[in-house]
């Protein structure tokens, strides 16, 4: 199976991650999530820190709106924070309704390590770097799951009961911020770069997108760990 | 005429600014709008100036929600960011368009000191201090527009050409944009000081509203100086 | 043994963070280091960490500068990226020479995770909140070592080969060190806060604190992980 | 007169920027240095100002510690934070006690807005942009004030009663503090861009070095308008 086209950066940054990225898509919590045999507790332990997550990667896109140097990229950081705070944490927050966890609960839960580490990692690069050191650090994400819902909604087994998380992800809606995001991270590269592949700052940008990958594998690992 | 109410924390400050924020509010500017005698290179020079300064206004409001700290103030901030990418520099746009100034032109116009001094000088409230520093320093523009607004919409001529822009900041939308505003300051207030009338940090939150509503009569100034 | 006095604000802290302070001041890695019982290979592990961690608290003592308010609070910022970056820095780099380790490498070592965790959530300490929000952070690290320095000096086996690293944090200059930043930690609260223990401010302080504790507390077990 | 030699990026810069910078180095204010007809109250309300600009240069520098990406380039910025707080403003300190203006008068002197907007634009181009963003921000200031100090050396009147404010910058040791800062800059620049005349990047980083030229220019104007 293909995996989708998010822009030509995000091509190169995936390729140059090749054997986390391939432990982040492949991560037994997915298969877990695909084959329907991710036990209840770990869904909804990773539902719980993946709320705090967005609380912060939140925060995260709001710090790229600061760090944006151009109306378009301004526009796409605006609307990912709009989405992440009014949308996506919204839709944690029924799920987790109906098992009897609350908003508060959710805004007030203490955060694994693991997601602290991610989610401070992504903040630091944004004070330390300029916008394109954000962008690398938050591709992994946006798309990852982008990527990951598209092949789960294929290969997803009949009676899974994740089929909402997955159709949450495999929406041609989701699958459109994704496409938004790769082809401003690509605008974002030639205004400040030109050419990403001979550019001296190539190496950096890859080590800041592997990273967050790595830190995604632990965020599944995190979620299995109940 | 009694100002609007826009919560105890705004009313505290602004009595504390009294001699400033009258002049903000009575600028020569303001009654040019009022009474239809502001000339029109004089406004469209300050429009455009808006313009940028609402560029560098979101990225404020965005860094206010990195230092937000419970979901009702991200909440409020995301909102604001979006009325202001989406809605009022769309405003500025329009009103450009018709006089021949594309947004392009907008985005890429030289800024004015004035305005560079205003907006540099809220982002680095916010770093230097926390989020009450940026809501002090943010707080004359929000609730001082709203507060001309009120006025000029019972006190201006029947012809003025201003009537739009006067209109715009009367309008409840935008007056319910400063009590939600005021009343999350308030909230900010209590969960961070407490009492902020025998709070050590008062005088220097007083010093950031003072500054800004300093900075918001150069502003105008500006607009004059063409 | 009486804990060293570094003031009152530290010593509100750490009493309300009783048991992990207790588990950082006693962890395995600490008797190992008092003993002399600690692997050669977890001690130059944690050391190249610690080295990167070091890299990581310069930038976080700059940012807390940056964040400074008072002539006192720039000075005491200064004066720790100084003994930081010219001196402790220097310090790992001479004993990992002995082990043929040169700094290069140890600027170039690959973080460990709960490394990251720590210096990241420090950083965006202070982006979210305020100088005392980044004290409440730096804090445990600071005046930790300055505690175990002083009971392992006086409690350290006779032939532990970690004497000199013992040393470091006993000698009366490192304790200087943290006398003078819990003085300057209790007039950056008097300054913005007042009375700590009846203000609203006082349990996120106290979060933070308990927080960076027990990342190192991860530290410690980081580095008897090799 | 040859311009002194502080780097090939310096270079580019300044000669990006010709005619704002012809106007900072001859600013009417230098050449009342020069020639000693400056009031000395111009002096010393430029000297109070330049105080207040140097607690936040000091700022500005540690937020490019905060930034730096290697060891080379902490150990510079943590130089010119030591620098700055250690001595440069103690020289202030000792010439206005002379004037009997101690060193809490000049810390709580009111900022004049001129310099306001240049150390907030600083502090903001590091927030918005990378270490590269604000070096091209910072430079304008410790090199010009070499280039003048060499020129005033060779071209002072025998009287001129700011003898030691010219002997400060024209000494051996600022100059070498400029050619390290250089030096570094070029470095950063092989890092991050590889050849900047080629880059996309080099019109915006002209940018902020001709717009903080310009707030130099608007200081000295400042000193002026006692």
């Amino acid at each position: 199976m293909m995996a989708p086209d998010y822009g030509k950066t995000f091509g190169l940054w995936r390729a140059g991650a090749a054997e986390p990225w391939h432990n982040y898509m492949n991560h037994a919590f997915v298969e877990g999530l695909r084959d329907g045999s991710l036990p209840r507790a770990s869904f909804l332990h990773y539902l719980i820190q993946d709320y705090v997550f967005l609380v912060h990667f939140s925060r995260a896109w709001s710090l790229a709106l600061v760090k944006a140097e151009t109306l378009a990229e301004m526009k796409v950081c605006a609307g990912m924070v709009d989405a992440l705070v009014n949308q996506e944490m919204g839709l944690h927050v029924k799920t987790c309704a109906r098992e009897g966890i609350d908003e508060a609960a959710l805004y007030n839960a203490t955060e694994a390590a693991e997601n602290l580490a991610y989610t401070r990692y992504v903040m630091d690069a944004g004070l330390q770097g300029d916008f394109l050191d954000m962008m690398a650090a938050l591709a992994p994400c946006v798309m990852g799951y982008g990527e990951i819902g598209v092949r789960l909604a294929a290969e997803k087994a009949a009676d899974t009961p994740y089929a909402e998380w997955i159709a949450t992800y495999a929406d041609p809606e989701y699958q459109s911020v994704c496409s938004t995001v790769g082809e401003m991270i690509d605008s974002a590269v030639a205004r400040r770069i030109g050419d990403l592949s001979s550019s001296p700052r190539a190496l950096q940008l890859q080590d800041r997108f592997t990273r967050t990958t790595q830190l995604e594998i632990s965020f599944w690992q995190m979620g299995m760990n109940v």
